[in-house]
């Protein structure tokens, strides 16, 4: 290859952000291309973890609530992702799944407009935000539309309610104009809410500067909060008196230990909290948010624009057959590469039984995250290696590697 | 006190189930009537939780879904949960807290009657209860009607789509007719949800037998499952596949990984599945429930009546202030003991600033939580010792104990 992996070891001598990678616990002999799907483990969090259950439960137990403020979690952590965002500390909470916080922003937002009656989407859009939103249209008896990517823009209209959008497409990387499509709906009145759950933690987002009224994303990609982590929520502060939950629980009641039998919601953003908060969840996702501690995200995006570029032209040398689906400029994707090939599912296995963990996306894409607080350039040169050697002795062709588990 | 420490000592001494108390890691010097709301630390959880942590997540990343079956936590626990409540394995799942299940199984079940008008509960019942029921009632256009407790049976109507009742209720302890009310709900064409957050694993329940068909409790009051615990959801077998989820997600798809754009919900209970499990905490749960095994719910019962029935003797004797305000007769309670005073407030802090933690329910409510895994009967005969003592010395008018925490 033209750059060699003395060139890949000298630019990660050269990194600013190298020292990073010191913050995680990464298992030796593993490549991991697969941050965006679930995050590494961050140091710290196992400590903490520890800490929160033998201490903090066991010790203190019922009085955690008050005396470590678990009660004060949602917001605390939430605050911690604002930064990250471009969002206000009070603009964030920690809460329930990206699904369920999906759903709570939908229901509440297009009850704003009940005229208008359409909530529409992209078709290929990641599966659950078509399903709460098809959900959600039935319950609220508006019309549901998924449109091609290239004709959303354009189906934006006097009937729109709410415009739902994925700001980094899971399969693709590509990335909408947040700023663009936020003003172009608000033109015509309507509502846009932004699924981050593929850009916070990876490409620089200002939601504030953008005019980004709704957003939820993902704990357990970039942000590393581990399998299954909370997710947050976000609604612009001047927006956030005017929603009215749909899904109501007791944490979001103006006075939730008052047990009044009427339902008045919390000020600002807790009304959007429902149930008791997952205090094991969100300890484990505030720790490890300590690993962007200090850390500028353009500094981040560069570093992983560089990342792009090394793969994508070491693998147009090395791998020839391989189509990268991912949009070459910076500005119109996110932070991993995908490559189709028609046999994606089993090179993706071979690959990983050799240390490089990447993610199969069906049916036929090689998903590779990039995420420059743990990987470096000599990384990325010996995962294309790797990934030729398989593809030059046809290694992904023994049956073994077609073999799927419940989860591919 | 006509019964005497040593009496009650030899009444320990003597149950068969003295040993469970081995199972908890419980703090020093506190006597622990707090179970109900939030259970103390099982044995073994703090080892599981850590080995998630760090050989899982840390080791296995991304991996860890097919390799450790993350992904089949949700059935695997639910399926623990099962015999405790008198339901089949495939019957139970563990997702979510208790109020998003609440919204689940309301938005779904109401659906299926779309004729019938109101979603009837009772006046003063659980408020997360009451605010699904009324935001899921403003969704699908029903009426929510809540009644008080002694008119909610003579209520249930034609009209009736759902019941939603809290089988005890949190404040007072009292239980409902499980068998009989939904019997009486059926017979007019209506479904009951029952809450079991103040049931499953404390009064011995019977799903199957009592024609219970929906139902939802929670993971971290007598489950010991940690603060925020993954709550557990109940749909009977034949009821299943008749429900359509109204709040959807991917993991609730026939094909979670197929990537379709059309929602179709998974067989049986999985399509009550929407975002990813939240792993750290169904791992504390799964292990918290190791405290249950080869444990008989009528063993535990039988216990908890005669730890209630020895609680309310020995307070009548020593502090004949308190007004008992759960019912006497076992099978119109639960598994706490529920007492009147106008300083409950005050008084509850000073009980637990001697070490007895107890909790305290606006207006006017000192609650004890009878355990009978790890409470003792000469812990209920110091708890209520030391009770006499604060009154008796009129301890708890000290100013401090007036000071309220944001969870009280």
């Amino acid at each position: 290859m033209s750059v060699t992996l003395a060139d890949a070891e000298a630019r990660d001598a050269a990194d600013p952000l190298l020292n990073l990678r010191g913050r995680f616990d990464l298992p030796e002999g593993v490549i991991y291309l697969d941050g965006n799907s679930l995050g590494p483990l961050p140091k710290g969090v196992a400590e903490r973890v520890a800490a929160v259950v033998s201490e903090e439960w066991g010790g203190d137990l019922i009085r955690g609530w008050n005396a470590r403020d678990w009660i004060g979690a949602p917001q605390r952590v939430g605050a911690m992702i604002a930064p990250l965002i471009g969002a206000k500390p009070h603009e964030v909470i920690v809460a329930d799944s990206t699904t369920v916080n999906l759903f709570k922003l939908v229901t509440a937002a297009a009850a704003l407009a009940p005229e208008r009656s359409v909530i529409l989407t992209e078709a290929g859009n990641f599966r659950t935000d078509l399903y709460v939103a098809e959900g959600a249209a039935n319950l609220l008896g508006r019309r549901f539309e998924a449109r091609a990517r290239d004709e959303v823009e354009g189906a934006i209209g006097p009937g729109t309610s709410l415009l739902l959008l994925t700001h980094v497409h899971y399969r693709t990387g590509a990335r909408f104009d947040m700023a663009g499509l936020t003003a172009r709906a608000r033109d015509t009145g309507a509502l846009t809410l932004w699924d981050l759950s593929h850009s916070a933690g990876a490409v620089p987002l200002d939601l504030g500067r953008d005019g980004v009224e709704l957003a939820v994303g993902c704990g357990y990609k970039y942000l590393n909060g581990g399998p299954g982590a909370p997710a947050f929520l976000y609604v612009a502060e001047h927006l956030q008196e005017r929603l009215m939950p749909a899904l109501r629980g007791w944490m979001g009641h103006e006075a939730p230990f008052a047990f009044d039998d009427d339902y008045r919601p919390a000020p600002g953003l807790d009304r959007f909290l429902v149930g008791t908060p997952p205090i094991l969840g969100i300890a484990a996702l505030e720790a490890a948010l300590d690993a962007y501690r200090g850390v500028a995200m353009d500094a981040v995006w560069a570093k992983s624009v560089a990342l792009f570029d090394l793969f994508r032209a070491l693998m147009a040398e090395r791998c020839p057959d391989f189509t990268c689906i991912t949009p070459q400029e910076p500005e119109l994707r996110g932070s991993h590469i995908s490559f189709a090939h028609p046999h994606a599912f089993e090179i993706c296995q071979a690959l990983i039984a050799e240390g490089v963990i990447g993610d199969f996306r069906s049916p036929d894409v090689l998903r590779l995250g990039l995420t420059p607080l743990y990987l470096g350039f000599a990384d990325i040169w010996r995962a294309v290696d790797i990934l030729g050697d398989i593809m030059g002795e046809a290694r992904w062709r023994d049956p073994a590697f077609a073999v799927r588990g419940k989860v591919t």
